[in-house]
């Protein structure tokens, strides 16, 4: 199943069911265009919290000149963060280099702390698409990315919604700019997968119904320029698209 | 004046009108010693983050032999930090130290953004007391302090929310564990002071009415122990009282 949250004429917050061959969104009796000006998509889920991953995926770690982590490697972006589908999201100015990172992000279903890997699918509500929006020049020069990864915009989610049953193991992730692929991978690369996130994260932290983990980018990062249009696919879930507007 | 949010006796969530000198909590015709058992005292804020100052005194730099930063350096809690005044707050098992660090921190009153320093206390609900407590075990070997510092109960935070003009610009601070005292500054020692914190986070980032500022920890931080009792006390606030358990 694939749902879509969004605002309706009216203004009330809904959520519809998303049927993919049509790309449109129902709720009740009314049937709207994803991308029809009638209706607002919002974000699938209204988290406390976004956990995101680093270089979770090899091929990414060296592009950047890092080592693969010997656990997870933990970073928070707040709710501020949150930007929708169809959104122009600016982001800071006067910045030499702001990157887009496609991400396979988790919404979790249900409040759960310390949960093993052997039950973690019990707790995901399913998968959605993430632009991990980075601002390079900050990021590395601070302890905690911060300035780096929890700016207002930094997190475009959604717009779907899809049940753990409709995305494969194998699930692609790809990213495009302006039309041209710039990132192209699946899960089965990820270091460590959605189970040992899971049980991770939860040996710390509660995670809250609609929290969401963002599973980390594969190769391909690289710097957003003012006026792109940026795409992130995952396979079973849908496509993401955000402009970008640097001031 | 003085506000403490609580649980009645109904199971209702109350803001009540805190009288230090009886050390009571009013509303409407009903009134409670602050730690009588007929309620459940709350945060005095139910925040969408809580935003945190490393390293802003310089003598708590030094103790843990590191650099006065040139800029804040800033870290997250989520709100499943959280812990109320009176609490028994479980910490994480198994490491082989987790600290005490009192903290002044300011309630926001309203959504801002880009804020200037000049302006700054125009958003500032009140101040509160808070111990953010340290889990060094894994802070001191990770990227971005999630493990040591966004755990469950990692984020006492209370009980009373004092306007700015109940809370003088050199108001002390003091840490007692035990009853003994281990920490005790004031906030003109304070490397970035509270307009100047606010005027860099909201560079970055959108804060919500009831976010969170912590101000930073001053020198005098050390383990906790199981079944310890630590008082935070803030000059014009009060005092944040809550027990320690480690599993």
């Amino acid at each position: 199943m694939h749902r879509v949250r969004f605002r309706d004429p009216a203004g009330s917050i809904r959520e519809g069911t998303y049927d993919p061959a049509s790309d449109t969104v129902a709720f009740a009796d009314e049937e709207y265009a994803l991308d029809s000006p009638e209706i607002d998509v919002l974000p699938p889920t209204d988290p406390s919290k976004i956990v995101c991953i680093g270089r979770n995926y090899a091929d990414h770690a060296a592009e950047l000149g890092n080592d693969v982590p010997d656990r997870p490697l933990l970073f928070l972006k707040p709710p501020n963060a949150l930007a929708s589908h169809g959104d122009t999201v600016t982001v800071p100015a006067g910045k030499d280099r702001i990157d887009w990172e496609a991400e396979i992000a988790v919404v979790i279903g249900e409040q759960c702390k310390a949960v093993d890997a052997d039950d973690a699918m019990d707790v995901v509500a399913g998968f959605t698409c993430m632009d991990d929006i980075s601002n390079r020049d900050d990021q590395n020069r601070e302890q905690n990315w911060v300035r780096g990864k929890a700016f207002d915009n930094a997190a475009p989610l959604g717009p779907v919604l899809a049940t753990p049953d409709e995305v494969p193991d194998d699930a692609s992730v790809e990213l495009r700019v302006n039309g041209k692929t710039k990132q192209s991978s699946d899960r089965a690369h990820q270091i460590f997968d959605v189970p040992t996130l899971i049980e991770e994260i939860t040996t710390y932290m509660t995670l809250e119904a609609g929290d969401v983990i963002a599973t980390g980018t594969p190769e391909g990062v690289g710097a957003l320029s003012d006026g792109d249009t940026v795409e992130v696919e995952v396979e079973g879930v849908g496509v993401l698209e955000h402009d970008v507007r640097i001031p």
